[in-house]
């Protein structure tokens, strides 16, 4: 079974000064995630929380919304031509009535089906997902509060600090508390494990809560935030023009470039408590 | 069409003042890769160089080589409803007797259709997909030479200046000189972009030239360094460890935290001039 982080041997060069020396990587599996004994993604992913990140990834992609919508995860036994178990293949069985994901290249939320493939289609496939809306969500918070959250995601990295390779996505309730933190080497997968978690405990729709990621705000996280409930993604990088578009559209608060005590703040600034000067 | 960037209305938050302002993004917006009428594909990606993206994304999968390997590609005509084209479906037509890639979940190189999905799994199929050899590669280079890139491909990432939401590739040559630099909201989707344009030129395989990636250095990224014949990778962040098993299996050379005169080396060292303290 994959690990989280690896040690390897590495050449570091230092002004000039040449040594070897042990050094801490981040560990990458591939997993393949099937519903129902038919595969339908692979994700390269950092070991762990396995079950977590698939439940998150079938949120993502509309196909559950709760506990009860999933009878059971496993590590699929013999995956190997010898019997062995490599536990990078993990299947889910849906409950009952649950409608399984088209396999085909369809099942991404923002792929349509129709010919005509544009943002406007891609915008509209989440909306259509989505089991519930966070527009109305009453979370409100300050800036002060936000700028504190890096400090708090970075503290609780302690896997971060050793390889720094990792992305993280926390989940903060409205007092700013941790309520869960994953790491992985893609982004994606970081925010799949933490709704998967919160999909588990049967805490979807996760209102009155706030998602920070190392990185970027990317289209297919706000896609995230949005199928799981979440009203406020705040991101340390840029975010893109079809991913204001998808917050604006969805009611999501969306804060990019947060460092230190400054941030932009993109869409669903009603929810900061400031003095703007408009 | 999309555009590379948008201007948006933004509140600005610096140490407690607030002011709106427009701030410029990176477009975004869906691009499906169809080879021979059947749709393969779909990535998010900054608009531009779509023929490129295209042609780069089938060197990755292993589908094309060289030049002579497409016939033809074009964007699809009415491709929306009313007989409007989004620009964001493009058909590639390969040349006879160059095998189409399986549409299904089988297209990605690291997955196999074999049971045990496994890193090991993963690594041979870049291997087995791989058209040539860059372990036997004569690039050599300095670790001076190295630092230079980032300020580089910096230097050069005009539209980077405007919205710090896009990634960046840079092909160099050996004697450090940059020969393509291609931006997006998605790293490997920069790469592919090179790769494309190389492939169309009929450059490939990259001998003898250096590959500089904003971020960290996934997998794919190594497996397009691979599949291009490119046979030195250098990225701004951590690898991961697979990352390292497919860069040292295949003699590519792998830096990472390339940052001012610092840089670790993770594979590959052989091919750096440096009074090594070993």
């Amino acid at each position: 079974m994959g690990r989280v982080t690896v040690r390897r041997r590495v050449l570091r060069l230092r002004a000039g000064v040449a040594s070897y020396r042990p050094d801490t990587l981040a560990g990458e599996e591939p997993l393949e995630i099937r519903v129902g004994g038919r595969p339908l993604a692979v994700t390269m992913r950092t070991p762990g929380h396995d079950f977590d990140l698939a439940a998150g990834f079938l949120v993502s992609e509309g196909v559950v919304r709760g506990a009860d919508d999933i009878a059971g995860i496993r590590y699929c036994a013999g995956a190997t031509a010898d019997g062995g178990n490599t536990y990078n293949v993990v299947d889910v069985v849906l409950a009952p009535g649950v409608a399984a994901p088209d396999a085909s290249l369809e099942r991404h939320v923002y792929t349509t089906s129709s010919c005509g493939l544009c943002g406007r289609a891609s915008l509209d496939a989440v909306h259509t997902a989505a089991a519930w809306s966070v527009a109305e969500d009453p979370l409100r918070t300050s800036p002060e509060l936000l700028a504190a959250l890096p400090d708090r995601l970075r503290a609780a990295q302690r896997v971060f600090e050793r390889t720094g390779g990792l992305h993280a996505a926390g989940l903060f309730g409205m007092e700013g508390g941790l309520r869960c933190l994953r790491e992985d080497v893609g982004r994606h997968n970081a925010v799949d494990k933490v709704v998967g978690d919160a999909l588990r405990e049967g805490l979807l729709p996760l209102r009155e809560t706030m998602l920070m990621v190392s990185g970027r705000a990317s289209f297919e996280l706000v896609q995230k935030a949005v199928l799981a409930g979440i009203p406020l993604l705040a991101a340390v990088s840029a975010p893109s023009s079809l991913v204001v578009d998808l917050a604006e559209e969805s009611g999501v608060t969306l804060i990019g470039f947060l460092r230190g005590d400054s941030m932009n703040v993109y869409t669903g600034a009603d929810r900061l408590y400031t003095s703007s000067e408009r």
